[in-house]
C-alpha cells in the first residue's frame, strides 16, 4: 500500500488528501507537522530528502509534487477519466478521430494542470507566506515587496481563471464539464487565504473575489463535486486555525485600548 | 499544421523551439517581439488572450503552456518516449509488471516537470527579471527584495537538483538515462541568467553554478543530446542581447571616469 505523507495545513496537501478519501483510496495517510518543523527533521528527511510535502511512497518509487502524486495515483487506481484524462488505458483501436479528441482533451487538461504553479500557487502562496504564515507560523521575517509581488500575480490569476479557464462561466470546471486535478490544486490554494484573517489590513479572500463571482460559483461548484462533508474535513485543520487567527486579530485592537 | 507562437527570448519559447527542430516537426513558427509588446497588442490576444508565449494553435485547440505544448506535440507526433513517457500509445497487452514500471517512470518524470515550475523556473525567472530584464526591456521598475526571493529559491533548486534530481551525479538527466522536456525547461531557463552580465555586482550565472559541477555538466549534456548547432542557434538571440548587455555594462565604469 502506498503511503502519503502530509500535513492538511498544506494546501497540494489537502489535494491529495481529497483524491484519496474521495475515492477510497488504499493509501496509508501519515500526518507530518509542518508547524513543528517535522518536515526537516532527520527521520523525514531519510524518506524525502527535499523535505517537503505532499511525498508518496510506494515500494521503490519516492515521489515528490501534488500534481504527479495525483497522477499517478489516478494511473494506478484507474480513477474515473475526468480527473486525470490519460490516465485509464485507452483501447488501441480507437479510431483516429476519437484519438484526436482524447489527445486535445489530455493537453487542455494539461495545460490548466501546470498553469496554476506560477499563477494561482505562486500568488497565493508568496501573499499569505509572506504576511501571515512566514512570521507566525516559521518564524520568519515578511517581506512586504515579496507578498505585494505575489498579490499582484494573485489579481492577475484570478482575472486569467475567470475569463479564460472557466470561459467567463461557460466551463464549470478549469479543464471543462467536469472536475479534475487542477481544480483540487487551485481550490486548496485559494482557501488558504482565509487565514489573511490575521492581517485585517491586507487583502482578505471575500474581497479578492469580489470582482470574480465566477471563480467563486466555480469555488462552490468544487466543493459541491467532491462533496461537502469531504471537502470541509479535509479543510478542518485550516478552518481551525483561521479561527483561533481570527480571534487573536480581534482581541488585539482592544488590547490596544 | 500548428502553428506555435514564440519569442527565442523567452526561456519556455525556446524549450519548444528545441523540441520542434529537434524532430523536424511539421509546424509553423510564428515569432512575438515581447519587446515590442506585441504580446499585448490586440491582435496576438485575439490569439492568446492570456497574452504569453508561448502559445499552440492546432485547429480548434489552443494551448498555453510550454510544458503542456511539448507533451502535446509529443503526443501528436509519437515521439520517442523518452521526451514525454506516455506519449506512445503503449499496447494494452503489456505485462502487469511492464505496465507498473512504465507507471512508475510516468511519475518520476511528471515530478520533474512539475517542480520546475516553483523552483529552477520562479527562481531565474524572479532573479533576472527583477535586476534586468524587467528595467530594461519592459521599463518596468525593479524589486531588489523579490530578486532576492528569487535568489533564495534558485539556490535551493540548484541544490536539490544537484543532489535529488540528478542522484548526485549518478543519473546524467533529471528523470534518468535520457533527456526529457523538464532538461529542456531548465536548462533554457538557466541559460537566461546570462543576461545577469548586466548587472556585475549581483551573482553571475558561473558563481550559482560554481558550488554545483554536476549541474553544471548536467547543463553540457543537454546541448549534446539536443545537439550542439541546434542549441546554440536557439539561443543565438539571447547570446547577441547578452553581448549587447556586457558592452554596455563594460563601458559603464568608463564613462563615469
Amino acid at each position: 500500500m502506498p503511503t502519503l505523507y502530509i500535513d492538511l495545513m498544506s494546501q497540494p496537501s489537502r489535494a491529495c488528501y481529497i483524491l484519496c478519501k474521495k475515492h477510497g483510496l488504499p493509501v496509508d495517510v501519515q500526518m507530518i507537522r509542518l508547524d513543528k518543523g517535522e518536515h526537516k527533521k532527520p527521520a523525514y528527511l531519510q524518506i524525502n530528502p527535499l523535505g517537503k510535502v505532499p511525498f508518496l511512497v510506494d515500494g521503490d518509487l519516492r515521489l515528490p509534487e501534488s500534481a504527479a502524486i495525483m497522477a499517478y495515483l489516478c494511473d494506478k487506481y484507474s480513477l474515473p477519466d475526468n480527473w486525470h484524462p490519460g490516465s485509464s488505458s485507452s483501447s488501441g483501436q480507437a479510431a483516429a478521430h476519437q484519438q484526436q479528441q482524447e489527445q486535445q482533451r489530455r493537453a487542455v487538461y494539461e495545460s490548466a494542470v501546470h498553469w496554476q504553479h506560477l499563477n494561482i500557487r505562486a500568488g497565493c502562496m508568496r501573499l499569505v507566506f509572506h504576511t501571515v504564515i512566514g512570521p507566525r507560523v516559521f518564524k520568519v521575517p515578511a517581506v512586504p515587496q515579496v507578498a505585494a509581488d505575489g498579490l499582484k500575480v494573485l489579481q492577475q490569476a484570478l482575472k486569467d481563471m475567470e475569463s479564460y479557464w472557466l470561459g467567463g462561466g461557460s466551463r464549470p470546471f478549469l479543464t471543462g464539464q467536469q472536475v479534475s486535478t487542477p481544480d483540487l490544486l487551485c481550490v486548496c490554494d485559494l482557501e488558504q487565504l482565509r487565514m489573511m484573517v490575521a492581517e485585517p489590513s491586507q487583502p482578505q479572500l471575500e474581497q479578492l473575489l469580489a470582482p470574480h463571482p465566477i471563480v467563486r460559483q466555480w469555488m462552490a461548484a468544487v466543493r459541491a463535486a467532491v462533496g461537502p462533508a469531504l471537502y470541509d474535513e479535509a479543510h478542518g485543520k485550516l478552518a481551525a486555525a483561521v479561527a483561533r487567527l481570527a480571534a487573536a486579530a480581534a482581541a488585539k485592537p482592544a488590547a490596544r485600548l
